[in-house]
């Protein structure tokens, strides 16, 4: 059963509340990083998996893209998508991530942010991928980072008087459901390990091109003075991926 | 300025009397894991850097390897090593192994457990192994997971009563220097991110063709019960990739 949590009232209010729901791209503290791994999009035909308000999609298009597909489990968010995108290049479809059916090769470049640790299956969901992607296509995606959801708190541990400690990582090789309270309570995450994120996209026949793990600007954590503690831990992991030809 | 911990007489008699040690390859806990990534070694060329007592030479030479080179900065390890080693085909060079100078493409596979985390310059020496590589040779290695050596003491959190609540993870950005304590005072270790390791090796010119973050097997569990907290963090990286042709 894939929950919809964006579709709950008090979430998606609470969601759309946060800096970059509101601020968008330039809010997100990854965005930099994530943006550098995309390949030269003019002409190309993309699709966005979680795509949310649809900010990602709008970047692409802003490219030159010749098309841009958003999927998004959450009729709310992509009735906020559609409010705010004025570009006919761009199409939304409402369907959750793992029932995505699209054509052999359709797209150049797959795109994925923080969608994917609510995914089950990632190796379904990579498969799928690999075959939508024409020859020397290109996956990039970012999730929550395994060392952020190891432990389902996702909370620093805290002396006595508050002061954060340091990262705990537990449970590390238990891969699966992570019953968090990120916005609301029992939102469900998946944890899997780096290894297995890694050597999905391996088995599916992608190679590997770059990893990150980002941490925000100086010029952002000026402005965000709460991202101090961002170098301590990584919180997102980055991953661009071409397909290969199987052999 | 290189540090050579294993010539230091306290360290190298501690040191004898790990497990490892005493009992080989059987008795280290991620050793399965590293040897199923090892290649078909049947007449190969390899070089093992930081090869230690040469337990992993004298096993690759049991796989029929035509030669196997072991690389290591300790004269008091290689003294061992050549006590213990009967066969031809292995030789043994004390080198650090920053300042390894080989012919280009000499080797079919490099080798390396649990020694690059003591290297300052991973970058240089990827670089090196990439060079004394022929084409398609493959470059197996672990060295201490991130999580494990982000922070100096590498120790679990305790409550007072002594038991692991759980691994704290700080200064994970913080690449660098660790004067950590293991089996001795000030033993420097070397902090890289896993994006350091992977995109090292991508732009040495390396394909990744496999990431494991093992834990040790139920049996190994049983027979070493201070294992039993093994899987709850990962505490080491291995690394199987091929040199790719430069374009």
């Amino acid at each position: 059963m894939k929950q919809n949590k964006y579709d709950d009232p008090e979430f998606f209010e609470t969601y759309s509340r946060m800096p970059r729901s509101v601020g968008g791209l330039e809010k997100a503290s990854e965005w930099p990083a994530l943006r550098a791994l995309l390949p030269d999009l003019r002409g190309k035909h993309v699709l966005d998996l979680g795509c949310g308000y649809g900010w990602h999609c709008r970047f692409i298009a802003s490219q030159n893209a010749a098309s841009v597909i958003g999927v998004d489990i959450s009729e709310k968010m992509l009735q906020r998508a559609r409010e705010s995108t004025f570009d006919p290049r761009i199409k939304y479809h409402q369907t959750a991530i793992e029932d995505i059916d699209f054509p052999d090769g359709k797209f150049d470049a797959v795109f994925s942010s923080l969608a994917l640790h609510y995914v089950k299956n990632f190796d379904a969901v990579c498969e799928k991928v690999y075959r939508c992607l024409a020859a020397k296509g290109v996956f990039v995606m970012s999730v929550e980072h395994p060392i952020f959801t190891s432990l389902a708190a996702q909370q620093w541990c805290e002396s006595a008087d508050g002061n954060q400690l340091h990262w705990p990582v537990d449970h590390y090789q238990d891969e699966g459901i992570r019953h968090t309270s990120w916005l609301a309570d029992d939102v469900i995450k998946y944890h899997r390990t780096l290894a297995t994120y890694i050597n999905t996209l391996l088995d599916c026949g992608f190679q590997i091109s770059k990893l990150l793990e980002p941490q925000p600007s100086p010029e952002m954590i000026r402005q965000n003075p709460e991202m101090k503690d961002e170098s301590r831990r990584p919180i997102f992991l980055l991953i661009a991926a071409n397909k290969k030809e199987k052999k």
